[in-house]
């Protein structure tokens, strides 16, 4: 960590602000240049505070040269992390090469549609199968999920189909409701709910991790370590597109966060074109322009009446669009 | 609410959707222009999905007329709400023309501590306390607040001067705990954690609520509804800086958002200048402008030794700094 | 256009509105909801100011149904337009399902450099060759180009290759020195440099205008239709990163504006991997989902000796890369 | 400026580099970390393109120390700028202690307009004369001004009234007609527009630079530099107001860049609340807390005929309004 001091500032400041900072532990490499102070802070700074050092007033800025992510990074885990997903033969690995596609409505709403959709999508290539339960809705107003009932809903279709599940928590307290869930999806509006991201942390089942809507990929990654620092390394994390001023798409896909998120962190990322788009028109582009990019998965809305949908249904596909979309992304695959 | 359909819509199409749009109760006023035809939906469209119709791949874009919020909403409630916080002869009122000074440290780290700057902030006019005891860190490896500790702390320091007491909530699960904290936090990160909000509309207690860090207005204020629509209309917004692409500023605190959300609701505002600047020399004039634009209150930190505070000590005024903001804040006051 | 009056609005202040919308040549339908009164407009709103109707005390809000952009709206002119650059033989077609590769130095800098980049480019199969001549650059003190000269040189690769050459103007002032251009770059920061853009609308040459940092897709074809409502409709549009909070790529480059943007208007999309992602090797996967959202054409950037560029070079590719990254790219066309 | 290698880069890459930048004429200082080697640079950096440098594939990330900007820079020039606009007995004096406010309609329309308008504000105490003569419109089928016309309705009204005039240029073409001109503006749209800034930094004559829609304040403060290291010292900057995701106020009003800005610039800066917000009944508020948070004057928009206005008449003031904004902005100025 490297931390310039103002033009100005007097010997005792600096004396005072070396002192404090071996009194963290740390070593402190002092070069004066023509204008300024230059500290260079050795030892483990990930226990420095970045935002305090910036604040203080005989400070101009601070960087740090080592990322404050340790379980997540690269650097000190080099091979890609392959996540599994599900017990036995239904067992599907994701990241290190392994390419798999979540699909599946926004909405659990009955028995007949989740297995409808459940049997389509598997037919089509899926291997894991989607569902909300439990639903972060902007306005109370708006449907919120049918809770255990719908959790029982998606047990049937995996039983029906061999589909592992995936489904969204908002609480630590629902996660007796969970404990079979095979992939636990934390929402983009949790992201940094760490409370949440402790309690995940403590099991050992797989964690599908969003990015936030304006949220950084350092932020993600800290969010990731939150998880794997409590112990639980089987994190994924998704890419689901971040606010921008545009007003025609819902958000904007960050597709350059696949190949960046590959080179600071070992973990499998995926990407969500449902979401990031809001417009069942752009997912197929959109699946395959990620699928080039280098995902080692998509996670695709699929609705099998799109106009009934609760919530959602403008960005879900119909199974047909969903089979076209699937083969498209396959043949993509193929060429990387 | 106003939807209008794409041009080349076939009739079928447009029969569908209004047999579906009927069929959610709602009337349906159609209305033939040159190149597109205009839905106009009465009724209670609050329950309809705007997402959902915006996404239809027969729809051109939809507006919403009316405020999906209802109890925030200063069309239903036309005179300011005034939230009282504390008991007895130490009750504070804010809103309506009432004017609060919250003021205290980031962290509360020792007994001495805290009542030292409870008093100082008391004798300079602050009539309630802050102190974090759940700090919400982006890294899981920086301090996390002292926890129960840290609210044994508050109160003792509540004891010694009287002040009522406020700090956040990270999770529901902490409840217990915040029985008798007179004014519940509810911080950026965790705006859109919506169990967490239905959980505090259900008590009767005071909630600060504070603007998420790319969140817009309405966003807040259906944040604000999830705590109302449960029964609890004590609530108090915060605006606290947005996230911006400036790097010299931590974030942009938006001061016209302060008379923006006083027309649309009649909930009190009030502005947190030490999170939105993190530099504790933009504190004054951030404090007095955001006095000036006609907050209903401040909440500033305040720490006794900057330097060694464990964590934002940099956006902290000592004291003697606070005093010197209170008094330029309450000579504006007078003006206004 | 849809505009909703505020609650509470008078008989006479409606009427005055009314009278005024109707001095402008427009029909008004007025609907009276149950809160709300809603008056629709009918007949050339183009010239509606909407920000004028926004900003009145009377006025909650309104909506414009028809695009403002009237050249470059796939609404009355469905087919692809297809934009011929150069000349003779080596004129090459973009749009309308034919694609091409722009590639070539960030700057020229010496006549072997271009010559040299030109003549590796082609053969990996691009078909146009940029260089930058005028080079916007943030600080004064950075390299600026070399103007004029830039341009012979420019000239002479083409000669040396036959490729039709691409260059940024930053002028109206310099258009004499671009007379033989055979495509005129308008980069991000003159999006909306709206003199400079109607001068180029008098020319009939090919124009490539670039997407600015922070610009929305309606900003972009409102800048097409400067160049196109003064005559020149041979205009392809070009995505190239916008502004995001992250701070390791150096923009985000909006993908799903491809489909987007073919959806709203018949112009051509053309994306830029190098610019918007700021790193070499994220040039790669970014170019390959370009190509496989949709897009029209690539512009990269090529360097023979990337270290000593003058500029920018961090984001250019060598010639092998370059290679490597076309074959790639052909092959996901292949596919489409 | 400090450069962080990557883990893992050869010595001959490292070298390679050492010798690159050493031929740039830096003298290079290397320090080698646990983990990384870092490169202290000495000597004028302000050539040295980071963007290059944090883009190489060795180099982990790069780090400015000393502002790239000289001329706009405090550290050199710790006084405040006091800029003088106009001429002999109606000169006006902005910054290091010297308020003023500029006022008046945002379009020129007739002469018996702008004089009405000149002499009211006048009267309430503006010191300056604003009126738009070309119009930066996003749309070309918007007003645009009455150009050369409008310029001279200006010169009238300095004429009846000696306040000093303020318009804004599009284009160095149109120079001829600024000729008399007392302060010339620089647009938000042409904030990087970096060939009209050299050329007005060839004159003498007072600039008002406004910050783009979505700049930095280092980018204000580099586009404040072309115009100052032309030799051309007078600028003013001015805050506008920055885009965000809220949708009901039409950009965010920063009025942290204006201590922020003070501390980093000897330069004035204004604020002008009427283009930030949109909404004329946001502008008492808002220019209340702008002269709080310490600017050297606003920008104001105030018309005769509200309803009329050719454009942005939403955001403007009627002249009573206008009286009492400057009463309240006054009496918060004695405070200051």
């Amino acid at each position: 960590m490297i931390a310039v001091l103002k033009n100005g500032v007097t010997e005792a400041q600096k004396n005072n602000l070396i002192d404090w900072l071996k009194s963290l532990g740390l070593g402190v490499h002092v070069s004066e240049g023509q204008y300024q102070t230059v500290l260079g802070l050795i030892g483990d700074t990930s226990k420095v505070d970045i935002d305090l050092l910036n604040g203080l007033d005989i400070i101009d800025n601070v960087t740090r040269i080592s990322e404050p992510f340790k379980c997540a990074n690269r650097r000190f885990h080099p091979q890609d992390t392959i996540v599994e997903v599900g017990l036995g033969s239904n067992k599907v690995k994701i990241g290190g090469g392994n390419f798999a596609i979540i699909a599946g409505p926004c909405s659990v709403e009955s028995e007949e549609q989740i297995i409808e959709v459940a049997k389509a999508v598997k037919q089509s290539g899926a291997t894991l199968l989607r569902g909300g339960a439990f639903k972060p809705r902007t306005s109370p107003y708006d449907f919120q999920g049918l809770h255990g009932e719908g959790l029982k809903l998606l047990r049937k279709a995996r039983e029906a189909t061999g589909l592992p599940i995936v489904t969204e928590i908002m609480s630590a307290a629902h996660l007796d409701l969970f404990e079979d869930v095979d992939l636990i999806q934390v929402g983009a509006r949790n992201m940094q709910n760490f409370e949440l991201l402790k309690e995940l942390g403590r099991l050992r089942r797989p964690i599908l991790l969003k990015r936030g809507l304006a949220n950084t990929l350092k932020e993600l990654l800290m969010s990731a370590e939150y998880i794997m620092s409590e112990g639980n390394e089987n994190v994924i994390l998704c890419e689901r597109g971040i606010r921008s001023f545009d007003t025609y798409t819902r958000n904007v896909l960050d597709l350059s966060a696949v190949p960046m998120l590959k080179e600071l962190s070992h973990l499998p990322i995926i990407v969500d074109p449902s979401h990031a788009t809001g417009k069942s028109r752009l997912v197929k582009p959109m699946s395959m322009a990620a699928t080039a990019s280098g995902a080692d998965g998509l996670i695709i809305e699929v609705h099998n009446d799109p106009i009934h949908a609760l919530c959602d249904g403008a960005q879900s596909l119909t199974p047909e669009q969903f089979d076209e979309v699937a083969k498209k992304v396959f043949t993509i695959r193929e060429i990387l």
